[in-house]
């Protein structure tokens, strides 16, 4: 089947917060689309991942960009040896075999190609595609489920009303801290203790949000320095490299990153 | 037949809530254009498919956005084996074969490509394929209707009064409380006592259109939540995650909602 | 000949209102280029039907639009089994065959692609195919007429003098009352008593232009309205659903345009 | 030869006002380019024709518009049955066979696409087609003239120096009295007592450009008067029709325009 | 050799202003790129068409516009009878084949495309065909040159830091009064007194630059103007048509010419 | 091997300032992707060079600009003699290969385009070819680095946080002075004597950043004034052409550059 390959053959690690896992099941018995929101790095795709796994479903992702068109979900014309022949995208290819499709940093996408998917989200549960003249009854597997971080969300570029009332909803945070300190242990291979520090200097930098960062320090930024610090780079450089400076360009917030550091370090 | 598969072969629910029905089957007898104006979720789609059940004629939708072209509605040349051949558009398909025609959420589409439905409109009822140097003379049980919302139209994309002029229009509301509560009932399974419950918020959070929410809660939505209460997640999780997290990112405005849940289940 | 099927078969409607059918014949007899003038649905479209029935030359129409491009109005190459093809546009195929060509809405047209009317308009009488390499001498009965409606004109939106200036002029309005009356009562079978109370109103909307309203009612709304009380619809509903609704969304300008019914048939 | 139909065999009309013939052949001696200047409607394509013709040189015109492409002057490649082939556009065409090309309106066109005529109008006299990689050298009998109308320059639309300067220049304005009544008398056939009173209107239309209108009542537009009023016409009727309509929609000019020609045939 | 062509036979007239040979030969024998700098006609052109000369080198010159892109410097795939084919750009001729490139007015391209001659300009010399996967090693004899005028430069058309560091600079200026009357005199034939008079109006139209004047006048110019006199056209009309009219629109600016013409000849 | 011609066969000349060769063969080891900040020419895509020698892989480079799509970064279909075909990018070509990747001028790019690299950055590092449907896993060696300017990014041109997050990053400043006179020497052959001159006259400049200054003298450009005095010219002649001119157009600018020149070779 060509959706096989989609198949996630490991578990992906995810810690669980509250009851999410459930509520995800409930919304997938029912075929409710849904909608995740979250900050950066907070983990919404590994969530994604791991049910997709736990429920035994292909999972096909899409990260959406500006140039993501309605062509780029539903697939288009290519140009063969016997003139054009139609190709699936993901979204429809998702439709056909009854697959997860995540599409992740939605709102990046033209909020106006998202119409494509509201006859899929409703009771029809249909895939039109006009430019092939088909529309693909969706398979009783098929879930639809989308992503985006709300704090970047501008009045230009947002899910119209119209689309977000299709999905039932879930909100994502980074974890709390001990739970975050697990993660990045698992991942790196680091002492609990370590990690421990890191998640402090994490929570002193998202304490800045608006206030000078856009974003705070993100659970994948403290397990790339755990990782460095375990390759045997010093503690200070390894924080410099994976924490400061991909953050931010601004020499003083960059001086107050590195004070944090030196406070939980030096 | 080609547009057989777009008959609908079983009634669509729909509750009736004044004389539209009569309005809408005049409207079809004279062939005239119609226009549906209502808020996102209030069954205008519904109303539209019930209608083409009751006149046995077939459906054809297009869900208009940014992108629809003029060729997305009449059809394009496509490029084959022996060079380019023609391909009919929904509209192209509805009008040689006698359907309904339905271009949902009209606005969204250049409104300048809604020029090509002008002389479809008028007593001539032609199709010119402008591209293809052929003019397509309406089956006479074609009908063509749009619709959209007017609570999002701004002044860079509304109809043209020369456009407008050529539809008869109905306008659509939430339905009555009492009417909302059966349809929740009718389409989720719940008891209708919850399903009362949960059209009594949706009231509240419709009372905050314009102050501070773009919409209120929409029919969709209501049975989201009752599907999800009566798949065994607690209430108030079940209307967090298909009721305020899907209407708003806004914190104040999600506490406020929460807040509405909590009057009534708390 | 590939324009016979642009022949009118039929007298279209049409009542006259000055000299402009004198001034139409003496225009067409010196092959002057014509610009019609007026507001949305005041019958510059009939008129130009009916003097092409008149004139016993066939009609060609392109209601332009802002995607309107120079080669939608001559022309264009098509890839075919044997290469690229051209294949001439409605302006062309008037030019060649001798028929009067229509555009309507020029305004909307980007103005810079009209210049390729500038040399059928004056002595040359020739249409250059510069994609083509062909220049067409135009058919001894070719005529070119344009319309638009003057109130949209914006600056950004406007003729060019160096086109305006080719062409002679009519401007129209919407009938005197009592014309306008025999026009609703001819096209729609209502009596006569009916479509004056009709055209009164009418006449109370148009008065809110440039108050409120974009436009005030055109005579086919009148027709429209008619037509529905004909069928057996109650007066008021009809005049909601042909006259108030399609004119506005602003919920005062509903009330007002609701009262001027209330005040005729109340 | 390719380009024996743009031969001219009939003398066009032309009135000389100064010594514009002779310094057109002094340019056209040393192969100098020229750039006419002059308001809508004077006669500058006239005087471009009629010297084409004295020259007994094929005249190719192409009339720029904002989408006229340095492909558009230049030629393009196209698909034939054997692959791509390249066509010679309306500029190549006059620089290989000796020529007058004629850029009518060369201000409309993409300045920066003008640079490919650079090579052309120095010492080099070559055209570079770098899409086709080859450079033609200039036929010895090719001249370039382009021409425009300096009022309505404005600096998003202008020449810019680097290709001013490669021009020689003539200055062009409507003819003197006396001189215009002989030209609408000679193309229109009417009465020179007639003429006379049409180019005193023009005169009267001329001293509103900037205060009111964009511009005055060109030539052209006289003999369309005169034309009109020899085919039975009622004169007032004809310039309505043939004068005041075409120059404005505003209402105020509209009967100052009207005011003059009452005050000429009242 | 495919670039033979390009080879300059006969050595083309330039009279060195400075040590601007001696420079360009050194900047040459090291390979570094060049950027000449200088005022519209001052004789950039022809210096690089002498070195080149000089140089025994072939020479490819683009005239850059606002539509150049980095494929027609480097070529791009063509559709051919047996599917695509690469063909080189200028650039990678001249990279391929030893020639002098050479890129005039380079800020009119945009910037970002000029990132294709990064690699190039340093100790790789190479020109990376991305969309060939290709990467060329530049020839040995293989030179970059690019113009612009300082004066047109506006924020938004500047070379980037980027670019411009990676090459020397030439600055360039109109030639100095008596090395430009002889150039004047050389290139037209006339009689050096009256070039020298030309030069003297030239020089007053110069101070006005950034005074009512975009450019003062070109040597080009001054030399239109002598062969139309030495074509027997009177002094001060030959004069208005070559520097006059085609140096301004304003009349004030041409009082102000044709006022300089009347001091010297009058 | 299709990438063997990306190997660099002779070691890159790189004078290290700090501990930037250790950590990124750190990062390297633990196939963290690389954000390198700095400014203009200061030695960024030289260090690149130098590592890849190091590490025994090839080095693909891609200099990013405005039009920089997906597509430049992983493939198009190209149109063959059997129809349309896959060609990898230079992404692709090193996921599949096992080269580091390098993205110079990242900022330049779309940054929406840049989210194909998102699922390559993380614990998947995978590139989904959404056009192909295909998933390439990345080749064990594979390495992702990317580097732009800080100084020059304005909000519209930013890397996004999502984005940003998935590197470490290592921040580059021009080399100490007695660094830099010695790669000056090395790179040119002049005396070391000479190049702290250089050095000095470019400390000047830099002090002007921002204060008339988008940026001071680049490492390469005194290698260029090097050479040039190695070649024989005037030293202060071969600093104005390699130094000054290229640096700016402001005259006032040009003159206190030509000052500090002065002050040193005066």
């Amino acid at each position: 089947m060509p959706i096989t390959p989609y198949l996630l053959t490991e578990e992906p690690y995810y810690q669980p917060v509250d009851s999410e896992i459930a509520v995800y099941e409930s919304a997938y018995r029912l075929r409710l689309p849904l909608m995740l929101k979250g900050p950066t790095g907070c983990g919404k795709t590994r969530f994604v991942e791991h049910m997709a796994w736990r429920l035994k479903r292909p999972l096909i992702t899409l990260a959406c960009n500006e140039d993501t068109t309605a062509a780029d979900l539903v697939g288009r014309y290519l140009l063969g040896p016997d003139g054009t022949f139609w190709q699936d995208g993901p979204l429809t290819l998702a439709v056909r075999h009854g697959a997860i499709c995540y599409l992740d940093e939605v709102v990046e996408m033209r909020q106006d190609s998202m119409v494509v998917i509201h006859p899929l989200t409703d009771t029809r549960r249909l895939l039109p595609l006009d430019k092939k003249g088909e529309a693909v009854n969706a398979h009783p597997a098929f879930q639809l489920v989308v992503s985006y971080n709300p704090d970047y969300q501008s009045t230009s570029k947002d899910l119209k009303q119209s689309t977000r009332q299709r999905f039932c909803s879930l909100d994502f945070d980074y974890p709390r801290a001990e739970h975050e300190a697990m993660i990045v242990a698992h991942e790196s291979g680091a002492a609990l203790a370590l990690c421990e520090q890191l998640v402090d200097i994490a929570a002193c930098s998202r304490a800045l949000r608006g206030r000078g960062l856009d974003e705070g320090m993100s659970t994948r930024m403290l397990i790339h320095a755990a990782r460095l610090i375990g390759d045997g780079q010093p503690v200070r450089l390894a924080c410099r490299v994976a924490l400061s400076l991909p953050l931010t360009d601004d020499p003083d917030m960059l001086e107050a990153l590195d004070g944090f550091v030196e406070a939980h370090f030096g």
